[in-house]
């Protein structure tokens, strides 16, 4: 006998349309060749399959031409650290998995497969990761906590030859630096003199210092919750060590709010508050980027009563920064050309081209496209594309 | 720089038709909820999504009803035994894996995922597996070589408890029973007089054997290629010293030209010819069935001239023994209730309900019904589904 399930509660959402929406989830397999006789079933099975999959054995580069492989992305996660709802496990990660699953297929044409592991050990997410490999085209981490996130991605990619891309870095470090290049253009700034506080030390906190640097922004301090984070720090992980180190030479000692005295450039990835009175006392025409969900850590109301530009992570406000704009245009560049990898360049070209998409239109309340531009994708396709290019990384 | 493929020739099959078919793979991931606007994107995704995930997360059955995971299938393999073709690889199996997956689908409505694995080690093999298992409603493993597929069959189903299904296994067994059902009624046999030789102790050979058995077929004799497997050999591998004590009682030692001495029935599931004269010296209204592919072990010519009922596994002749009678349905019906795996008593019903298909029709040339017959999927499927509930294996 299995376990009797007749004890437990029906589950039994149906005043919520999200639980409606959800019903028997949100994707499926769709066949693309034809499989209605006999005939179909001889080719596209046995006997006429073993021919093609002798090719590949021959030439494996046929399998790029002859196999779904190089348009599918694994969308993969441990369940850790999903949304803003902390470590809930594999099976109560999927619905975000499938969701991502179905944004990069509509934005982007990419076929994405959710893969939920039942581990939450670095060693064995990396080696179940490397195995599944020959599977597909890429491979998206999602929803994984720092810093196990860092030592995963860089593990996982130093042993693989196609893109490796945790987005909750990635995506968000690039929407972010394409919204503040056109906040930065907006107010009259230069990236070299603009003095930005980034409030996390997370995985996005982490990435979108990285990109801000990448793209010559080096004025920037990054807070936690034990304060600024710098070399006179004895708590420090060896990520924050390292960011410490290279910002050493802007960061300020003290608390976030001191930080933010003065400050251009709020970016807030962390959660928790800032109090009204630390806003008020950044720079005149200041840039508050709060991009906490569902509570940003400074109310939009807030925020434009001090700042000049305002954005959050949400969608009932201008400017909102959401990671959908970057992942499906940048796996599409990638996959294009067989990249073996995601590089910084390729990063910073598709933060330029999203920047790029706002143009004339600029203002205090569009500074970033918005999510159903459907300039968004293939702009941002191209410009990884030239990208990989440039730096040696395309492959076809 | 990247490895530079320019020198490589570029693949070139256009004069064949399966490789015009499987440009650009077989397959594309689809999505079954509107994605058109914001609103739509706030229920799929965030922020609605989170509120699914919490769902879940407090109660996992929800997962069932919320996600696409209890209708999908993950096909794995680690490319060591592909169709005829031998140990190829991963990569190399991927569209045999595809053409799996889109089989399920137009069959059986089930959403498989081909997974190829970059491994051939059985421990990784379990390991990877079992992480896997949250994404999925049911493993089918496919194209593992013998024995290791015994082992990691058997160690994976023990972790999980969704249906695990070597289908190189118990397809062939489950659809070659069928068929012999159908000709037992036609020779005018009974299962328990019935001599059976069996060639091959590979998965099929062995899948084959035990299904027989749980149908009451005792008298068997199973082939290698070192002859009739017998407790007396000293050569034997555990599962075929398991085969040997289970057959001990009617399998006669000697060559498979002994064995084949007044046998009722051959099923050929090794490669390699059977001369025509060991055809000759089976019983009268022999039954032959010669499953190798593309070569049968006797050909149907030959069946023909000495036997009363041939099976091959080809479709340009009758009775094709094809595994697609068999695994779009098993899994249907083991989805459909929740099964945590898939009984011998199920795979024998499967066997049951796909050979009274067949009903007053039946005849030399036809003892199991076409891969087209669309009764097979739902009649297979309700006798999978109602064995469950019988053996007290249903879910739901």
């Amino acid at each position: 006998m299995v376990a009797d399930h007749s004890g437990s509660q029906p589950v039994d959402y149906s005043d919520d349309p999200a639980f409606a929406l959800h019903r028997g989830g949100k994707m499926a397999i769709a066949r693309t060749v034809p499989l209605d006789d006999a005939d179909d079933l001889s080719l596209a099975y046995t006997p006429g399959v073993a021919r093609v999959c002798e090719a590949i054995a021959e030439n494996p580069d046929a399998s790029n031409d002859y196999t779904w492989v190089p348009n599918t992305v694994a969308v993969v996660t441990d369940g850790s650290a999903v949304l803003g709802l902390g470590n809930i496990g594999p099976s109560a990660a999927m619905p975000v998995m499938e969701g991502k699953a179905v944004l990069f297929k509509q934005f982007a044409g990419v076929d994405a497969i959710p893969i939920c592991l039942d581990t939450q050990d670095p060693d064995e997410i990396v080696d179940t990761v490397v195995r599944l490999a020959p599977s597909f085209g890429g491979i998206n981490l999602e929803d994984i906590s720092a810093p196990r996130c860092f030592e995963i991605e860089a593990r996982v990619q130093e042993r693989l030859d196609i893109p490796v891309f945790h987005d909750d870095q990635h995506g968000t470090a690039v929407v972010t630096l394409a919204a503040l290049l056109n906040a930065l253009r907006l107010t009259g700034r230069s990236a070299a003199e603009t003095r930005v506080v980034i409030s996390g030390a997370g995985a996005a906190g982490v990435a979108v210092t990285r990109i801000l640097m990448s793209a010559g922004i080096r004025r920037i301090s990054v807070v936690d919750r034990q304060g600024v984070i710098s070399t006179s720090r004895s708590d420090l992980t060896p990520v924050k060590l390292r960011l410490a180190q290279d910002t050493s030479e802007w960061a300020r000692a003290g608390e976030l709010v001191d930080a933010l005295r003065d400050a251009d450039v709020f970016i807030g990835v962390s959660g928790g508050t800032v109090p009204e009175e630390a806003v008020e006392q950044m720079a005149d025409d200041a840039i508050v980027f709060a991009l906490a969900n569902p509570h940003p850590e400074v109310h939009p109301d807030i925020a434009r009563r001090h700042a000049r530009v305002a954005a959050t992570g949400r969608s009932d406000y201008p400017n909102q920064i959401n990671n959908v704009l970057a992942f499906p245009g940048i796996f599409r560049g990638a996959l294009d050309v067989r990249a073996p990898r995601i590089s910084e360049d390729m990063k910073v070209a598709a933060a330029e081209a999203l920047a790029g998409l706002v143009g004339d239109r600029l203002a205090e309340d569009y500074v970033i496209p918005g999510a159903f531009d459907e300039r968004v994708a293939p702009s941002v396709a191209a410009a990884v594309t030239a990208a990989a290019r440039r730096g040696g990384l395309a492959r076809a």
